[in-house]
């Protein structure tokens, strides 16, 4: 038996007990005549003491210990003279008669400790050495939990957790999807799901009535930051449902894993937002609301007074930050640009200060009264000591600049505190979207995303119009998942299909599988998806997903510890009647 | 709202209840002036009862609605006068005022009934209707509760759910991988993993502790019967343990399923065979021990008397068939005709009859007499009435053909009833095996296995004796699960690579990237992999994986269902870099 309790258990309440344990050497310390090691395990860390005068030879042994060292202590428990009261065991030591080296360690390539001196790229390579610190432990620890607890509260929903197959087909739409050469049938592949999509639904037409699976997926796309080429999804369908089926049902879900992991309750239903509002108040369709700071509307009254700019702006938007009248040149000139970069796009910033001893400045005195910046001031509800920020364009890129403003703002104002949580649904997404170099609509979701009933009639007049049963749920600015209603009949689903410019034939090849089956009886069906490294990391208060991915792969889809991708063989290669093409 | 209660739920105690209900037409019967309807979901079936007196425009609706249509319905519940008490609901139906066709559906291609017309090929291929059968279903539901109550069960006992990567590294050993192309690094490729094998034993080193993972495993075989290209594992790994530790906790873990899901108990722990028992008893390494039938050793007694074949053979053995000493010519020829296939490979078969008048008659009356005859039988305890059947020849291969006739005469008697289950474990596996054509000793299990202690001698001496730390857990003769205690000592380990034929150089190549990582301080660890879809279809009574698994592929690794491998686009080979290879 290597141990009778873990480093994480024992305090005062086993002094005198006779114990064994086993773990790593975390550090050991010399003070005169005595010896310490701090023992590590998952479960924590004990002290273990040793004493030269009453065994010379153990504590000799002891000090010979390197860090990580894997060993085996036995002895018995005791009060420590000086405690720690910063951990469970910290009231205790182990007073030790013997030692056992399971496993000597080489000096770790960092330190294994909170806060490392290890670097990004070292902690990649060596990431069974860095799972062994603190953090990134309780990070896969968390993740454990999330997984545990949204199985139990779907299962206890009535939800079935289905496996659907990794090896499954190409298709030509969306994201390029990693593909796997077939042995058996030369020249023909399998693709790795992009997500079990075609086979949740199919699942509903099967009656399986309310499926789930938390499921890896994979995408080969170019990696933007934070991009991994394999995630997970809890991915999620229900039939015989409407939207605000969907929405109870994994509002509840969220909620359960905020009040079981986190222990966080949340008053009363999840704000609603409907697209338009979003876009309109925040500026954005994954708004932050852990903030105010809204969008206000002046192209109204900004309008008219000889400034150019405005006059030929389409929209003139602004938000207010609080207590910043006294921002500096500098600062001001920082948030210029910030907002004139091209990935915000605004072409200048406009500010109005209202200065604590109640008199104006701006960048457009030449224009505008007194009067006139006042009562502007008025929609922002602006008072001494802020500061108005306005930007002027087409109205879309305009808010998107100011949503990217305000959020910005937000950091610098320390309002999005990554302890607060602000969950909201944004409903009412568009159905389509126009992509100007293919003159054609694209569904915004996918195409058997049902279109609101309400709305029906405007698929043969104004498409771009039309509003989806689809949501998203976003907190702290963040979509942690994203759904719709599935269309499921099959007249608006032909009529979709005509409003995407798809002839029959080409709806039949891209679609004809899914569509098939719907002939022998669809039931109304909708579901939703949430990336669950994003929602762990989330919880976990951390920016990026890789932290809370046991093995994550870096931005060029390398795993720099294994070492892969990796050419193969060509014996391999030929067995699959594969060659690789040399660039020239 | 599609529905206020499901198909299943509805009983008397609703009887006067206002109800809506949605589901599939599983069945219509014309009576006179009633029309009655079966209604199916997810939960069961209800009948919807339509009276053409009092509604004769509605019973004419509801005449029309043909098979697996999808309709909501809505009415009162009322006690039936035909009760059917087969089912939950069979003392009620639904007085309809209204119905709505939520989706007509085409006449399936067989019957969705629990004994289908349907063939194997036909129900694969529209797999989303065979799903609405209630065996099928069920076999989903039952896999979802061994899902839920295997992470119940591990996560009380402190694993933490880890998932390993999917795009991982392709190992020459072992069986072929699938390969992934990757894009991004040209003529470079992932693998998916065959098991998370090296993941796990990292996860240890990492300090993980207690591991667990339900996850797909990949192996790109030439698929035999019942062999999926895919495949699902719950696969486990314990630090600071020994193989008792494991014993009883995935012991623990079988018994919880046993009892949570089917409600069986078994009292005491499960038998525990050495592999050298199996092998002696009952001629194979996963004994079904259902029955008894355990073979006899003869060699001592039966040589010796002039019986060439016996005399010039290894070895001689036998089992007692009880009770069938009136077996017919021609079932005794049946019987020599399944030992001598060549998958079963003996030269013949003996047989002594114990007959019920006291008589014996054998093939082997000219050699032996009836006295020595009776003292075989005394070696199987045989009684009047008893056959006994003989084979013999070189040991290894005669116990093997002695196991499977013994599996035959099993069936035959019927002594291997699917509702019974008699789990146990195999212990003390060889370490190494002979491979002839080779000329050189591999590792049984895999080269991370480690030697028994008392066994560690013999690896210089007699290789072949030593046995290792692995261990089978075995039910009705499947081997559900196997795993082992792996070697953390690094002495040990090279010489377990010396034995095994390796250079350092070779070690270095194919397992250098794991024997680094054990540099840094490794715990002694070891773990387990169970089939869980082998699991399931035997909880499920079943003999195919295939059943359990909601998308399965046919023997040649086809979807026959989404048309999968399939070609795909050059421009998509051109990204990654590959030709095709025609076939001249």
């Amino acid at each position: 038996m290597y141990r009778t309790h873990t480093c994480g258990e024992l305090n005062l309440s086993a002094a005198g007990k006779k114990v064994v344990l086993s773990g790593w050497v975390q550090r050991s310390r010399d003070l005169g005549g005595m010896t310490f090691i701090d023992l590590r395990d998952r479960y924590g860390i004990t002290q273990l003491a040793f004493n030269t005068d009453t065994n010379k030879a153990l504590c000799d042994e002891a000090r010979k210990l390197g860090r990580e060292f894997v060993i085996q202590a036995e002895g018995v428990v005791a009060e420590r003279h000086s405690k720690n009261n910063k951990i469970p065991t910290g009231e205790i030591e182990i007073v030790v008669d013997k030692i056992t080296v399971l496993n000597p360690a080489e000096t770790p390539p960092f330190t294994i400790e909170n806060e490392t001196d290890g670097g990004d790229e070292l902690r990649m390579k060596y990431r069974y050495l860095d799972i062994r610190r603190n953090p990134v432990r309780d990070n896969l620890i968390l993740r454990h939990k999330m997984a545990q607890e949204t199985r139990k509260y779907l299962s206890q929903q009535q939800f079935l957790e289905v496996e659907t197959p990794v090896l499954i087909k190409s298709t030509p739409e969306g994201a390029r999807d990693f593909i796997v050469p077939s042995r058996m049938n030369a020249g023909q592949f399998y693709a790795l799901p992009q997500s079990p999509q075609t086979f949740k639904q199919l699942l509903m037409v099967a009656g399986i009535d309310r499926y789930f699976q938390i499921v890896k997926c994979f995408r080969d796309e170019d990696l933007r930051a934070d991009r991994q080429p394999e995630f997970t999804q809890i991915d999620c369908e229900m039939a015989f449902i409407e939207q605000e089926d969907i929405l109870n049902t994994f509002e509840g879900l969220i909620k359960h894993l905020f009040r079981s992991v986190l222990e966080v309750e949340f008053e009363g239903p999840f704000p609603r937002m409907t697209y338009d509002e979003a876009m309109g108040r925040y500026g954005n369709d994954k708004p932050d609301i852990r903030f105010g700071m809204r969008i206000r509307d002046l192209t109204g009254i900004a309008k008219g007074k000889d400034f150019k700019v405005f006059d030929s702006a389409e929209y003139i938007g602004g938000i207010n930050a609080n207590g910043c009248s006294e921002y500096t040149r500098k600062q001001l000139d920082e948030l210029t640009e910030f907002v004139t970069r091209p990935q915000v796009g605004a072409k200048g910033l406009v500010w109005v200060k209202f200065n604590t001893d109640g008199t104006l400045k701006s960048t457009i005195d030449k224009f505008y009264t007194e009067d006139e910046l006042k009562k502007w001031g008025e929609k922002f509800n602006a008072k001494p000591g802020d500061l108005i920020l306005i930007l002027a364009g087409g109205k879309l890129p305009t808010l998107k600049a100011l949503g990217e403003l305000r959020l910005e703002m937000g950091s610098r104002l320390n309002l999005r505190n990554k302890n607060t949580f602000a969950p909201l649904w944004v409903i009412d997404f568009p159905l389509l979207e126009w992509d100007e170099e293919a003159k054609r609509f694209f569904a915004m979701h996918h195409p058997f995303t049902s279109p609101k009933p309400e709305d029906f009639s405007k698929l043969d007049t104004t498409p771009g119009d039309v509003r989806a049963n689809a949501y998203d749920m976003v907190i702290n600015g963040v979509e942690v998942g994203g759904g719709s209603i599935r269309i499921h009949d099959q007249k608006l689903q032909k009529k979709m299909f005509q409003t995407l410019g798809f002839t029959d034939e080409e709806a039949e090849a891209q679609f004809g599988f899914l569509m098939n089956a719907f002939r022998f009886g669809a039931p109304p069906h909708g579901g939703i998806a949430f990336g669950f490294d994003r929602l762990t990391s989330l919880f976990a208060g951390l920016d990026s997903i890789r932290d809370v991915i046991a093995f994550p792969k870096n931005n060029s889809g390398r795993d720099i510890m294994i070492d892969s991708p990796a050419p193969v063989a060509q014996a391999a290669l030929d067995e699959l009647s594969l060659n690789v093409v040399k660039k020239g």
